[in-house]
């Protein structure tokens, strides 16, 4: 049956908008206007040219029926799984952690096989340092205490009967991009440099509900949170974020949180780093200061040129991510792309999102996909055709503070080389004439 | 560790709101203005009252350290799943189907399990008419033909190329609901009897696209699309729909639909009735008129009283349910609950939803959560304070363009006893004193 595929090309109108920047990037509304047509010009044997769409000539316009018509299919499963053909896509492992301690590891977004804002469950990031609890939900206690006038311990059953909140919120570990502060770049897919990034919509309650039933002492100015785990992870977090829109949350996408993301109970503190969102969460001490862990002094920490460290840098910044190409797709051939990615802020919402395809000498501005909201992932994308020459594919972020991401050479100027957190830098996509994507610092 | 925990009272403030509505409906905005408090009371022993948390004493305010903080855990999997503690969280069956054709089936979403909107994908809704179908994604084909200049037919890698959207639709079947077109209401949780419904974040490509690529001829009315499973349902879609919001859909949720949503592509008619969306599709016939299949005229048409049949009822009705409490969800005595639900209408945003405790005599608006999206769920909050007295509950969704949910009564007496399509009226839930839950029509 492949055998009988036939190419058809683009047809450009002659209407054709002037390109909103080099390299064949066009104006982001370009589709939806009909500027440019995708016209099936059918061109039988010729795999050269601007290929879009593969079609069958019309003589051939006739299906034939398929075995899975011809059989009755299966019944649903109770809960259900991706279909076989996609057994590819799973979270990517990075196995460095297991020498540091049993069961420590983390697991990546494969984003260059996702679309959308939206991370399935089972393939949101995960990182854990000494392995996923298992936790039965009976037997899980939440203790405030501290600098409060009464301490209280919490059930997981009490907690689902709190009044709650839903909001779609990115979650970033600090360390991702980490691999792209090597010395050379790494060439791994998309997913495994970049995918310690996730988008969920998260249900639970507000955390100023609890304080405020606990009763804050008014010396009360940190709280450290504490996690079930046998890391028993803690970090200390300024009470303005605890009576903000932090959340503890229970649900994930709709269903109770995944064993990988805190079963049964997490922090959430929208668009502040990863490991503040306490997973397995047992504790919440309110305290006059900081407590200092070792996961907020030796980890955590950006180490800066001159041997200090800046400590406590909770928002995320300003980011974006070209996933659609990226390493882990195949190019085919010069033509017509859907140029695509993420793009996100701890700071709120994504202002702009501009491409660039010949190294930022020259950016056209994408399309953002609503509802933009804050502090979620945001997708972009533009139409982009590509003339078969060697291109540099980037994309900048601009978020609503005016935040700029900044390109690889400007973010690492303020770090030690030793720094692994915090890198919002621009990512540099080469690709060259025979359509192989490598990972360029620029 | 369970015998240890007491329980503790609300603690109303002085400032306790005037009630929204009777039987102890309360402003919608009253935790988050503080009007409420929710105030830990320690009551050692007592389980009377009026509960809302489950507390211990600030004397016993210490925590033991749990067998799973004292081994490393596991590693996260490739493609993570729920825990094994939510085992019983799953689709929910119904056989009658099987009987009429082998592999035929539904599950429905266990809503009474779930919170937010975004539905998981291994809970989303499933109906078929002849069992899942496997199909290869590397020989399914996709053909455009009929009224058009230039029949075109397209694998799933060429689909995979062309410009996309991302958008959060709810999908409904038409026979939602239908067991409480029964003369007795059934007593089974919300899930089985309202749970055809989901919602996710669809990505795909606008039909308009390839019609356009297509090229319409002027005579072109209807299109009928094909499902490639062993029903081969068919369904006529006039063409507005075809060129307005429609999409070819590859993506659920950020992953690759899965095969009982339609893997490797299905069509996706936001807001319109489920099987319309065709899955698995194969084939798009472009037509001057409807092609009257049997799933549009013996099936899917909805019998009035007087014996004729309402056909192509396209957009599903104005529809809300309390999903907290509702049968499936234990009352835990007299107190704080919150109660919550879902709502959309197959015409545009929800507008306005309102809760009553007493049948309908009185209603409280109830908080929308944001955003608040064209086709997709809503969740809807109200706190709700329960004397423990008899109650009927309610909910009643009201939409941008004014059409208002009806009730049981109003909304039967539109069809004839034996139409199961279509019903969207307000469910009732009578709780008794004892905290029993039951499906009663009024």
């Amino acid at each position: 049956m492949t055998s009988r595929w036939s190419i058809s090309k683009i047809k450009v109108t002659e209407k054709l908008p002037a390109p909103a920047a080099d390299r064949g990037l066009l104006d982001r509304r370009a589709f939806l206007t009909g500027a440019v047509k995708v016209a099936g010009l059918v061109a039988a044997g010729s795999l050269s040219g601007d290929l879009l769409t593969t079609t069958q000539t019309a003589e051939s316009a006739a299906l034939e029926t398929p075995l899975w018509m011809k059989i009755p299919g299966q019944p649903p499963r109770g809960y259900g799984q991706p279909a076989k053909y996609e057994e590819e896509v799973e979270r990517i492992f990075y196995q460095r952690y297991k020498d540091i301690a049993p069961g420590a590891g983390m697991s990546m977004t494969p984003l260059h096989q996702l679309q959308g804002t939206i991370t399935p469950n089972g393939l949101h990031y995960e990182r854990h340092h000494n392995g996923v609890p298992d936790i039965d939900p009976t037997r899980h206690e939440l203790l405030i205490h501290g600098l409060v006038k009464r301490p209280l311990k919490f059930s997981v059953e009490a907690l689902l009967r709190y009044p709650s909140i839903s909001r779609i919120y990115f979650l970033e570990c600090s360390g991702n991009s980490l691999f792209n502060t090597r010395p050379e770049p790494p060439q791994k897919s998309c997913g495994a440099i970049h995918g310690l990034i996730s988008c969920c919509e998260w249900t639970g309650i507000p955390l100023a509900l609890l304080l405020d039933e606990a009763g804050l002492d008014p010396k009360a100015k940190w709280i450290v949170a504490e996690g079930g785990d046998a890391a028993a992870i803690n970090r200390s977090i300024p009470i303005e974020k605890a009576q903000g829109d932090a959340m503890i949350a229970l649900y994930q996408n709709g269903e109770r949180i995944r064993p990988e993301q805190g079963y049964p109970i997490r922090l959430l503190l929208p668009g502040w780093e990863g490991n503040m969102s306490v997973k397995w969460l047992r504790r919440l001490m309110v305290m006059e200061k900081p407590v200092y862990s070792r996961e907020e002094t030796s980890k955590y920490s950006d180490l800066m040129p001159d041997g200090r460290a800046r400590q406590f840098t909770f928002p995320m910044g300003v980011k974006s991510i070209i996933t659609h190409p990226s390493i882990g797709v195949t190019m085919k051939g010069k033509g017509f792309y859907e140029v695509s990615g993420l793009a996100w802020s701890g700071s709120g919402r994504i202002a702009k999102v501009e491409v660039s395809a010949d190294g930022g000498t020259s950016w056209a501005q994408a399309a953002l996909q609503a509802p933009v909201l804050p502090l979620a992932l945001t997708r972009f994308r533009i139409p982009w055709n590509w003339d078969g020459g060697p291109v540099l594919l980037q994309s900048r972020a601009i978020d609503e503070k005016g935040h700029i991401q900044p390109t690889h050479e400007k973010w690492a100027a303020q770090y030690s080389v030793a720094n692994e957190y915090h890198n919002n830098a621009i990512q540099t996509w080469s690709i060259s004439p025979e359509g192989e994507i490598r990972n360029v610092y620029i």
